[in-house]
């Protein structure tokens, strides 16, 4: 099959078009003919490194959608033929691609492999981070930094549809605009406003309940301005600033919590519960309300500039890999 | 009436007895003509400062136990000649003292003033903290720094009460056996022991569920290294380190939470909730299994020597103040 390869650690460049042997589905697992893959960040963070995490493929890709091609000995709930979309440890960019059975989703009515695959990375994300470990609740307010982001966009939709209410920080009035349109009530441009203020001035001084962090340490203090009593801080990468640092007075004051996670590292029936939890929750709304926000699309050949895409930060919701047409 | 004073900002020796007005309570408050009353940290920080929080009275002190004298207006639940202990808002440093009627509990059957005034502080902080804030269940472990103070004393006891398997750090082996014969599985001498590598031993390298930090931001990295997944860390205190840093990528990697919280501020109505949870939860095993350990006891005239005595750091459980024979 073809498939993406990290020649060597290094920019967008080392990304070459390669020829792999088609993955084994293991005992639990579905073997995919992908139709679609999305590009993350991690993606960029293991071509840098030039190296996967211990025990997952080398070929980049978190996310995909396509149809099942074989299944393991003890998967009884997925059959060949389905058109699914799956979380999956690498490998995406290719033409194949191995999931765990209990990560692999419907795919919703009306949707192609392109919508379907911009799914699992950022609903997976925005619900375990967002709605399991911070809580947020109906009528609860939700800051997202980098609201234009695959996640962004994704959480934005989220909390709107369960009754929470939205502001978010982008780089430009382009991105705000986006995010308005998506249902934010309000869209901070961070290089011309401060979202500390913006958020006093949106809340009538009270904060925000949870705030979706994606731009490492760099607002750790200023988040703490920015919550209400009880608040929550999500952080869902180190990548700026690696360090968190704040006066612990302000944490005891407004009783706030810090937290984060990573996505690829969690267990998988935690992952499973989460699948769960978005069949139940959000698949019933995608299409009618929720929908995924694509910037772009290229195919597998191009990954290369999927990457320089996602990484000069200009777009706006998912890039995505096109590997095979509807 | 007798009450303790402070002078001006300062040491020890600026405290002095005093003639005061008796406080009259509030349409929702109670007047207990005071038996003992409990010293805390938070106690010294205000003599330091010279002055109370806003609206609050000057007088020092966080905790009584006595006997109710007066009732407000529309005080249903409690009645003239009830023996009470209470969490107050300041003013437990003298003859008399108004507490909210939701915040004053039953002295338990067979304590003394001493014993009940030893209650509520340690009681209230470490069930909101370490049971509502952190949700430390049965079988998890708790790591207590500061095993000893008074807190430390009854987070071991109550933590053990329901399940919960204890490790507390201290800084003499005094304090150390003291924290053992609690219930404490293991504890280390901090002086002598990397609290860490002796989490990770006693554990089995899984690391502890809970911590419930007094020392400011001092351990803010290491505890990091010594939570297990999912892991929560509680700060009680900004005394010492006032500021909070450590890799974001340990929290992330643990799902670590960070928060902490300040008794004293917190709203009337989730401080009645922590109330009747004690009253359900742990009034039925006071005497029973969780009884407070008092490290001394002073007159009221030597307020002085009490907060000596707490800042020495030499005590072991409660300081408190006798001010009427039972």
């Amino acid at each position: 099959m073809h498939a993406i390869g990290v020649a060597r650690p290094g920019g967008p460049e080392v990304l070459r078009l390669e020829d792999r042997s088609v993955p084994v589905p293991a005992a639990t697992q579905v073997l995919i003919r992908v139709g679609a893959a999305g590009v993350n960040r991690h993606d960029c963070f293991q071509r840098l490194r030039g190296s996967p995490p211990p025990g997952a493929t080398d070929i980049p890709g978190l996310e995909v959608a396509g149809e099942i091609v074989a299944i393991g000995a003890e998967v009884h709930d997925q059959v060949v033929g389905a058109r699914v979309c799956a979380l999956v440890n690498g490998g995406g960019y290719a033409e194949f691609c191995v999931a765990e059975a209990a990560l692999a989703l419907p795919v919703p009515p009306g949707f192609g492999w392109l919508r379907a695959a911009a799914l699992p990375e950022a609903l997976f994300t925005t619900w375990f981070n967002v709605f399991e470990l911070a809580g947020l609740a109906c009528g609860d307010w939700l800051l997202v930094h980098g609201g234009a982001s695959g996640v962004g966009t994704a959480a934005i939709q989220l909390a709107r549809a369960r009754g929470a209410r939205v502001i978010v920080t982008a780089g430009n009035d382009e991105k705000c605009n986006a995010c308005l349109r998506l249902g934010a009530e309000a869209a901070i441009n961070y290089h011309t406003h401060d979202f500390v203020a913006e958020v006093a001035r949106v809340t009538d001084g009270r904060g925000v309940d949870v705030i979706l962090d994606m731009a490492g340490g760099a607002y750790a203090e200023r988040n703490l301005h920015a919550i209400a009593f009880d608040g929550r801080v999500i952080h869902l990468t180190t990548r700026g600033v690696p360090g968190f640092a704040a006066p612990l007075d302000l944490i005891l004051r407004r009783r706030a919590r810090i937290t984060g996670s990573l996505l690829r590292p969690l267990a998988l029936d935690r992952k499973a519960r989460v699948a769960h939890a978005l069949i139940d929750q959000v698949w019933p709304l995608l299409g009618r309300g929720i929908d995924p926000v694509i910037d772009s699309a290229y195919p597998l050949a191009d990954a290369r500039r999927a990457h320089e895409r996602i990484e000069s930060g200009a777009h706006i919701g998912k890039i995505m890999l096109s590997i095979r047409p509807d």
